[in-house]
């Protein structure tokens, strides 16, 4: 089976049952899934988003971690922050005014 | 923030809506999330545990993936091959009964 190049993971703030009731989705986390699908295609880039239950980082929401890279990104709450985070995978760095130290 | 050195991903099968619909949920996934907590504590590995939507490898479910290894695992549905699992991350390994190639 092809495995992505990068695993992007997008907090959705499911409960164990499925219901969707933390911080990450009452900010709108998901209302971004369709744009980063569609920003993945467009640059043609070798990745796979995933959402996810919390994430513990409840704080920082919504939330967004690409691996294998490690990177954390906090609050991810709009498409330019989106962009800037994906032009910074594009280029091996690290979207630095959303990262999450 | 403290990151975890390793990143657990356990498919839930969630939808967008966070209903767990999907392979993995059926099969029972979501059943050992507390037994994988509990081995992080026993063991004493700098791990986090991650619930998820659909990582669109449903053939192989339930799925488990592990970052940064980049490691995907399935059908991952005994303790023993969860066991397995950690044993080899543990050790720097894969656990290759289990590994989706």
């Amino acid at each position: 089976m092809e495995k992505p190049e990068h695993h992007i993971f997008v907090c959705a703030s499911f409960r164990a049952g499925g219901d969707p009731k933390g911080t990450c989705h009452k900010k709108g986390s998901t209302d971004f899934l369709p744009y980063i699908e569609n920003e993945i295609l467009d640059r043609g880039l070798d990745a796979q988003v995933t959402s996810t239950g919390c994430m513990k980082a409840c704080d920082y929401g919504p939330v967004m971690v690409i691996h294998p890279q490690g990177t954390w990104y906090g609050p991810v709450e709009s498409e330019e922050a989106i962009d800037d985070i994906l032009d910074a995978l594009e280029d091996g760095e690290v979207a630095t005014d959303y990262l999450i130290e």
